[in-house]
């Protein structure tokens, strides 16, 4: 954050891929942000079109164009950026970023596997940046919050995964359930499908309807394994699937798991709760939680229940905030060290 | 409908274009149809996809592929034809089709018009089929009933138009308001816009939303001063305005007139209520509807407000049945002979 | 169905309840039927409101009163009774009705449950009529056909039971999933939730929004339960967890179970093909399936996958159809021996 | 602003009737504000709720509980007061509340009329303080900053004259369209209808439904026609139709008039510009504005179109936001000289 880097006190950030709807969130949540000034956004777009043309929403509020611009070109006017290009194109910039001395959030996956093998068999694809692949911190502050602090590139989280890990680890670290079993029956608002218009997030088609898609396919799966495995020290594989529900956004996971010894709803909560004692984004409740209840926010709210032979646990987030640009602004500032509340409240 | 030209007793019927949303709703109403038997299925998809995996609601419903047929094929496989093609392209193949001796409903705009003049102003293309256009009978029962019986082609009208013809034509033909100065403010579900995906209906886009759209050029305009200039026997020339509302499906018209005497919320209904007397789909009301009331339905139903210095005329009609399919098979059974209501209630 | 207990040759239905979802869609319906004529109609609203002032999109279709009348009254004007009642009332007329002489189809839960100790626990009420409880039919053709048609009572079944019986019980008969083991993840529109305005189902708080609810306690669990077990043999207690999508009507059922031996995608989804073979109203699909096939609908959709360690069954239906009116009319249509799809295609 | 009635240099706000929605909206807003601390909440519902039990989305966010408090008792822990309450009990409050020297904003429409007598007229009732209508400064910082500034009272502006007011008046002061002959044809969602809930916003009432209410008898008529009266000096009686978007929040306005002298798209736009030049919270567009574009903030976005012999000027807002709450807080910068978008943007 030297004299060159900054604008004031305020740090330079840039947005690849500026035409999707977590970089409009992203520009909404750091236009509140008093230490961070935007400066750059790119898109292959031709005409460089004004943010207010692609996104009418921020007509008038922030005088910039979207611009097809080489990786160097950004770093060069930017100090932090957000990669929202999709994955291997998002790895082959971030790359490049890296070398020309920017730090990255990358909200793609490129960064969040254990492996190249693993991504190779769930994103067919081979890595374009193998050598930082496995290395990368994720990007979730309520485990990972000291190596965010430090590092140069953050692996923001994929959105179902967050709403499983943090519902998830908590009752699994404290040996209250059985790792060998669990089902993360997760929903989400379409806004998570992207911007791209395609046939199955055509209004008359996905409007009135529920339907579970990618079943037993979606690139997720790995992701929730590998982060709950890292964070518990154990070897885990879920079952997970993912509905659409018709709604613009919000994620509610219900997840199933098996208690490993017998505990009311009022010890599996204290066990959560205890947990994330101090945490400023998750919210554990007693009462059942619904989207809306964090729609817009960068909490993440949670509620567990013992039914029969299961332990329920129930999460909900807002996916384009706490489960994209909400997550991204909390690494951002972990980062350069602005209370981690800051432009989130 | 000679022996060759029936299957029994029933009439064998083509779709073209039965990709789409007005297809797959005429496709049920035919179903239900104990005289008409689809025979042949049209679109430009390769591969000769079944019915019930381009529409999932049909499955095992309907045992035919959607082929990539000439006008002259399908001519000799059924006797009546539903264009259910974009326009110029409709006309092309209904023109075909007619000197194939098909008989024929098209649901583009190709025949509603008065001339290929409007038609070229409008549609900002060169007629492919002019010859025809002007004296063709526009496909609204319920003013141009007997005209119907004996075309063998018909204009299936505009699902706008509908709901704004059969609101303002009562009370224009009985002098209760003024031709000069009439206001067509409409909102449709956004299964009208069709089911090619694009970023205007994308759900993210469109879903808890409400737009205007196609201000003071949308070709609904022309069609519905056309057919109320035909019906009353002066010149409109209406402001039209559609919106967008979030929904399927459903067009809610408010229309406002000048009142050329005084009358009452009484006397404007009960002026409605006598000229469709007898009508198996104009439902008059006290009370004001809900494009919900009409949904799934082929009825329009319509209420009628003074308020202060002017006449308001409510209608609501479901777009896909009374502003389309539904309108189609009440035309076909009009062009057969058949009870005007089969398959519609 | 003496001569007078019939008009010419139709059955003469009452409907009990007449004012919410499950009724107007019943109606609809029968209106459709060539054998049935609605004949009476009962509801507690003073003033004996006309069918359209009740339910708008009934205007003008039905000629009828909703009069607070005795199951006495009702069973003289009516051979086959509908009770669209609240539990416990419900059993209360419904036992009248059936001393009266009218055959009965029960929406309300009454008559489901194995035993008036399972509903005591259940519903918190003493049953009214412990007799009959036990002995009655379940109105689940595609389970128990033969009963129903000799029935004069049937208890109609809850609309999440049905997707989840449907879905679970062909593979629990092959044997190919474990009975032991089985978590249903259900997912239904609001109309499921009745026509009482209350918070959780004013429109701006569940729209947008989607929560679990009833947690570990929703009155379906042991329906499922014991039908199930009534089906198979076998004892079963699920995990059931029912949760509210913004839409109006349809559920989808997401049932996870432990299979018994190896078996592709393929041989699960054969083997619940074989087990409907012949059935009208199950469609066993390759694809998935979403509530939007089945809108509308008496049909249910289903598809098994296997993913990793565990069998998913997803089914679809329309809650207010198959889950509930358009069984009942199967069920109808069956005890009166029409043909079994006779007004539900 | 003494010592004894700000927390440090904080204005210590009272809310009252905080169950609603805009209540909720309000706090949301104030939570951001850095010179408002919220202090007294009240509510007639019994036991001292929490705001996290009876608004889950402010869970853990605010540390107070609703109380069933004297306006007097509220004074005294509160500089300022956002009355919340329903119309004729709010005033009733808010004359109290002033006497004991708080300062006001009522979103109520008790103080927004000229007179008792057309308060009477609209709202049914005698004015419980008569002495202070007419005479209370109309809270659209747009036209009446200057008093807003100095005011104990500001009557908070409905959110349908918002939309309309505000589309209307420029052109109306530049002489650019006829003040006689002004329809006003609103689109809202379903949040303005407020929280209690009733069958026609039960959610499978009006979800994918639109209609039509209050035709021609809404209380936001004499509003719209006072207000653009006062700002313009000419005497308006508008044509107000209401109608019910399927969606939670949004407000639409297309009004119709006629031109005085011939102007296009560019000279309206450019003279509608000219009179919002330096606004912060209105911004004209060349394209057409969507409720989506400022949902959620405390924008309102105008284009105008001249189409045949009309001008159409559209207007949208966040009924909760720019409608409601948004303003209030609006006003509250103004009256306590804080940057009119502290808390806005």
């Amino acid at each position: 954050m030297g004299a060159t880097g900054t604008m004031g006190n305020k740090i330079r950030v840039g947005i690849l891929g500026a035409t999707g709807y977590t970089a409009v969130e992203l520009m909404k949540l750091l236009l509140r942000h008093p230490h961070a000034e935007i400066t750059v956004l790119t898109s292959r777009q031709e005409g460089r079109p004004s943010v207010g043309s692609v996104h009418p929403s921020l007509h008038g509020r922030l005088p910039l164009c979207l611009e097809d611009l080489e990786p160097r070109v950004v770093a060069e006017r930017a100090d932090c950026v957000f990669s929202c290009l999709p994955h291997a194109a998002s790895a082959e910039a971030v790359s490049a970023l890296l070398d020309a001395g920017a730090r990255v959030v990358d909200f793609s996956a490129d960064y969040r596997l254990d492996s190249p093998a693993s991504y190779r068999e769930w994103y067919e694809h081979e890595h374009p940046d193998p050598a930082r692949v496995g290395g990368t911190v994720y990007g979730l502050p309520e485990l990972f919050r000291e190596r965010i602090s430090e590092a140069r590139l953050v692996a923001n989280p994929g959105c179902y995964p967050t709403s499983a890990i943090l519902a998830l680890t908590p009752l699994l670290k404290a040996g209250l359930i059985d790792v060998a079993d669990i089902i993360v029956d997760s929903k989400s608002g379409v806004s998570g499908a992207g911007r791209t218009p395609k046939l199955a997030t055509h209004f008359p088609e996905c409007n009135e309807s529920f339907s579970a898609y990618g079943v037993g396919r979606h690139r997720h799966t790995p992701e929730i394994d590998q982060v709950i495995g890292r964070a518990t020290g154990q070897s885990v594989s879920v079952i997970f699937t993912p509905h659409l529900v018709p709604m613009d956004r919000g994620i509610l996971t219900t997840a199933y798991s098996k208690p490993l010894r017998d505990a009311s709803d009022a010890e599996l909560t204290a066990a959560v709760r205890e947990f994330y004692r101090g945490e400023p984004f998750v919210r554990v409740r007693d009462s059942l939680p619904a989207t809306k209840d964090v729609s817009g926010t960068n909490f993440c709210d949670i509620a567990v229940r013992r039914v029969r032979q299961r332990v329920l646990t129930i999460s909900c987030i807002d996916n384009l905030i706490k489960g994209a640009s909400g997550a991204a602004v909390q690494n951002f500032n972990l980062m350069y060290g602005f209370p981690e509340t800051t432009a989130l409240l």
